[in-house]
Formats: structure tokens, C-alpha cells, sequence
């Protein structure tokens, strides 16, 4: 099990006019903060609002008649299931997806808004995985998991692909680490199409499972993280995504829930960008310093910017 | 006095490499909901976080010698103070702004940060315009303000300029409406590029000073009103301006406080922008019905986005 380039270019055909090619940003005070010059990649901007989009459609543009027919099973905290639920809509797929009970209320409505089946899960009592092999076996179900799987790695990596066609140069790209497919798939973009440049991940020290595994050479876990990151607070790095960041990943850094949250009110109120705490990973790395590049050319990957803007009273 | 659209492009040259070039987004959601094609022209995204930069540097960058040694004087609830300390810094031009003492917090602080004097008034003691000219009598300088001046009205066109340079056909513009600066600027622009297009603004309809100006056929005014779209506080429309919209505009429209806080979290939630609540006008008049444009392509100024986050919790 790889993803090549080749892959990658593959699924950028299959998203051609159904993903967007969302916009690239630049702001002279995050430049002046950080004492680089940074280059946002806006998948806040994305369908559903998140990177997702793009592995999922490519995942399910895939499926054979029979698989179309019998349909999808996935297990998200959030994004991932709102990109199955559209993506199996856009290509008339029915779908399943396991989502844990203290989602937030936006994600959930979301998914429900585009046509899917929500199965919910109490944290303590199963995981989602067992949850979900189960529900898709009775069912005959193609599961499609959030990110340990080649097409949806490749899809997420035609995020850098766009990136790095847009601004041709850069010295670095980070971008934010949950379980890895976004960052493995921009790696394997990135590599290709510069092979000088640095790759690095940005992680919640709460949740700090890919880091670790990044310095250990083995998977290592958390169990739920409570950090604000929604997006990162995976158990675990999966086999592909860890064994393409272990091979392509300069370095794997993490953050503190401070910072996540002055990276995000950054982008939301000198920026005007909508973001998610995940989204903030990136500049948070640099704002905090865990990550000095300075001088050169960063790209910043912004995952996303499902956000529920009631819990903007906890933050401010 | 009078503004036409070779006074707009001399005012395009001018902030050539100063202002933005905002972008343009569009939403399928949004076309869904109001049965239109909308095309949202984010001057949130322009410097300052709001398209009254454009107004601001084409009017400073007139001035004469003695005028840029002695400096500009203006009055604004906010956006403008923030556009005229930031022109003012890129040219060298001292600066200070007479402003509300309830002006939001975020305005105030970005004022300064950009390097202008801030003088507070109460607007129950005394008037803007009284205390403003009182003091640029006194220290010789230079009155641009908010938008009754044809330099203002000029740079504040750019925008409609660039949105139909971009979407090339429109059937109608819609602008936000507070004294007219942004609204008489566009139409002029829409105008002379797309004749047959009509133009509206858009106006709480607790401070309707406008929508009645526009129908009375005389300058109408508006005493403190209470709206959450701050930036349409104004007192009433100023001379320029309303003659202006009176010869260029199709109508005028009023929305409630509840349309424009829904248009808002639309504009948050839906299409990840940060956007205040004047910003949302435009949408708003669609959202609520006032103006019906079914089938139509429908360009909408997104005046700004500075908004004080917190806000938010009072309108979630």
C-alpha cells in the first residue's frame, strides 16, 4: 500500500469541478508576526468547509457498480463525515456514518443535511472502529475510513498539489496533523513537486500521538484528547499515513491550546478568515515559535473552518 | 460636484499596488437559498478590512504639499478613521480622527495601531462634524470626510469597477447604504459599464434615512439609531451622495435587525467569511425578500468585516 504522485494527479482529474480549487491568501501582518512570508491554502473554503472533500470524492468516484449500490460506512468526528455525506450524494451512494455523541452540533447537522445516516456512538462504552466494521458487515457497506486509506490520501494531497502550482515556490509547508492523511498526501505532493523543501506537522501537545510516533518509529496513541482541535484529537496515526510521513515528513511539531486559539482569533479578526481550531495548527506553529523559518516561503495549509460559532464566547 | 466614471478609473490608478484586489466568492448554497446567482465582492478581505480604504487613499493621495505636511482631519464611526490612519501612514500624512466614545472596542484599537491621533466625543454633548471642524481650523488641516466628498464617492467605486471586471455581466448590483459613499460610487460604476443593470442599496430599516431621502426627494435624517449594522449609522446622506443615488439608483430597500444578523451568520457559517453586520446588508435585502431577483446574476458589495468577536455571543 503507497501513494505516488501519479495518484495524486489521478484524483486531481477525478475532483476536477466538483471539488473547489480554493483561494491561496496572504496578509502583510501574519507576514510581519511571523517574519516570513506565508501562503495560506483556504480549505475553509472547500465544499463541506474542510480538506475532506477532496478524499472523499476521490474514494467514492472509485467504487464499483455493486459498492455504489450497497453503499458507504464511515466513522468521523466531523469532517470526514460531512464529505462522505455530500460526496455519496453528488455520486448516489447511500451512507452510514458512526459519529461520536459530543460531536459538534454543527457537524452533525451538517451530516444529517446532506442525506446521511447518523449512527451515534457513546466514547466510553465502544469505539468507533468496532462500531463500524460491525454496522458495514451486516450491511455489505464499503467502509471508507477518515484517513487511513490510499485514495483518500491522494485526494487530500491535491490541496499542496493546487498550492504549490499556484505559488510555484516555496521553502516549506505545514500543515495540520490529526491522522495524518492530509499531512501524508501534501507530503507526497510536496516532495515531488520540490524537493527541497521542508514538509513539517503541526499537532496539539494534548494530543501529541504523532509526534511521539514521529520521534519513537512506532504507532503511538492518545485516548481522548480534550484539547480544542477537533480535527486532531485521532486516536492514532494510521499504517499508511505513518509509514508516508515517516518517509516524506521533515518534522512533526506541536502546540499548546494557547496558541491554537490566538492562531485562530488571528485569522478570524486580522485575516477575516473562518477557521477552525484545526485550521489554526499551521500559523499557531509559527506564532508560538515551535517552528522558526525565518526568511522564507511557507506554505500553510488551513484545514478547515467548521466552527460552532456559539462556543466563540469560550474563546474570545 | 460630481463624480463619473473617469474620475473611477483615475481612482483605480491610483490605488493600483495600495488596495486590495478583493475577491470574488460564490455559493451555492447562498444561490439556493435566494434563487439568484450571487457574486459577493469581499472587501472584508481589503485592507483595513473594509472597502473604505479605496475612498481613503484616493482621497489622500490628491493632497497637495502644504495639505500633506499639515495633515487630515475626519470623523467615522469606524471603518473610515481605520482607512484614513492607514493611508495616512503610507504617505506620510499626519492624521487625527474624531470618533464615538462607543465605537467598538476593535475599531478604536486598530485606529491607533495604524499610528493616528483619536479624539473621543460624546455624541450627546455634541456633534462629529462640530467638534471635527472646530480642531481642523486649529491645527490647518485638511477635512476628508466619511463619504460626502467626490474623492471619497470615486475610490469607493473601484469596487463595483473590479466585481464587473471580474463577473463581466450582472443583471443587478445591491451595496450597502449608511451616508451613501459606497452605494453612489458603485452606481456610477454599474452605470457606465452595464447600462441596463439596476442597482440597489441596502438599509436597516431602523436607520431608513435613505430609503426616505430616496422617495421624499430631500435629504432625510436619522438621530443615534440602535442597529447592529454600525456602519449605517450615519445621520443622513450627504449632498453628493444623495444626488448621486437619486440619478443612478433603482431603489432602495429596508431590512430588519433580524434579516441582517441571519444574512451574517449565513456569511459565517456557510461561507466561512467574517463579515460585520453592515457587510451582510446586501444579503439580507435577498435573504428577507425585500428585493426579489429570481434567475438573476446579482452582484452584492460585502462592505467589511471588522467585528468585535465577542460579540458574537449575543447574536448566535
Amino acid at each position: 500500500m503507497n501513494v505516488t504522485f501519479a495518484d495524486i494527479e489521478s484524483a486531481a482529474a477525478r475532483l476536477q469541478g466538483q471539488a473547489n480549487r480554493t483561494p491561496v491568501f496572504t496578509s502583510r501582518s501574519a507576514d510581519e508576526l511571523v517574519g516570513a512570508r506565508l501562503f495560506f491554502k483556504c480549505e475553509n473554503f472547500q465544499r463541506v468547509g474542510a480538506f475532506k472533500f477532496r478524499g472523499a470524492f476521490n474514494a467514492l468516484s472509485q467504487f464499483s457498480p455493486a459498492q455504489r449500490r450497497a453503499g458507504v460506512l464511515t466513522w468521523s468526528s466531523g469532517n470526514h463525515a460531512q464529505a462522505i455525506a455530500l460526496a455519496g450524494r453528488l455520486l448516489d451512494i447511500p451512507r452510514t456514518i458512526v459519529m461520536p455523541q459530543d460531536a459538534p452540533a454543527v457537524k452533525l447537522t451538517a451530516t444529517r443535511a446532506y442525506g446521511a445516516e447518523v449512527v451515534l456512538y457513546d466514547k466510553h462504552a465502544t469505539t468507533r472502529e468496532t462500531l463500524g466494521r460491525e454496522l458495514a458487515a451486516q450491511r455489505g457497506m464499503t467502509i471508507i475510513p477518515p484517513y487511513d486509506h490510499p485514495h483518500i490520501v491522494a485526494g487530500q494531497g491535491t490541496a499542496a498539489m493546487e498550492l504549490i502550482e499556484e505559488v510555484e515556490s516555496l521553502d516549506a509547508l505545514v500543515a495540520p496533523l490529526g491522522g495524518g492523511g492530509l499531512l501524508s498526501g501534501c507530503a507526497v505532493a510536496t516532495r515531488h513537486l520540490l524537493p527541497q523543501a521542508k514538509v513539517y506537522g503541526a499537532e496539539p501537545a494534548l494530543a501529541d500521538d504523532g509526534a511521539r510516533s514521529f520521534r519513537s518509529g512506532r504507532i503511538e496513541t492518545v485516548s481522548n484528547p480534550q484539547t480544542v482541535a477537533d480535527g486532531a484529537r485521532t486516536p492514532s496515526l494510521g499504517e499508511l499515513t505513518f509509514a508516508l510521513i515517516r518517509q516524506h515528513v521533515t518534522d512533526v511539531v506541536t502546540v499548546t491550546e494557547e496558541s491554537i486559539l490566538r492562531a485562530m482569533l488571528f485569522l478570524w479578526e486580522r485575516m477575516k478568515l473562518v477557521v477552525e481550531p484545526t485550521g489554526a495548527l499551521g500559523l499557531a506553529a509559527l506564532m508560538q515559535g515551535a517552528l522558526k523559518l525565518p526568511g522564507q516561503r511557507v506554505g500553510i495549509v488551513v484545514s478547515g473552518g467548521n466552527v460552532d460559532l456559539a462556543a466563540m464566547k469560550n474563546w474570545v
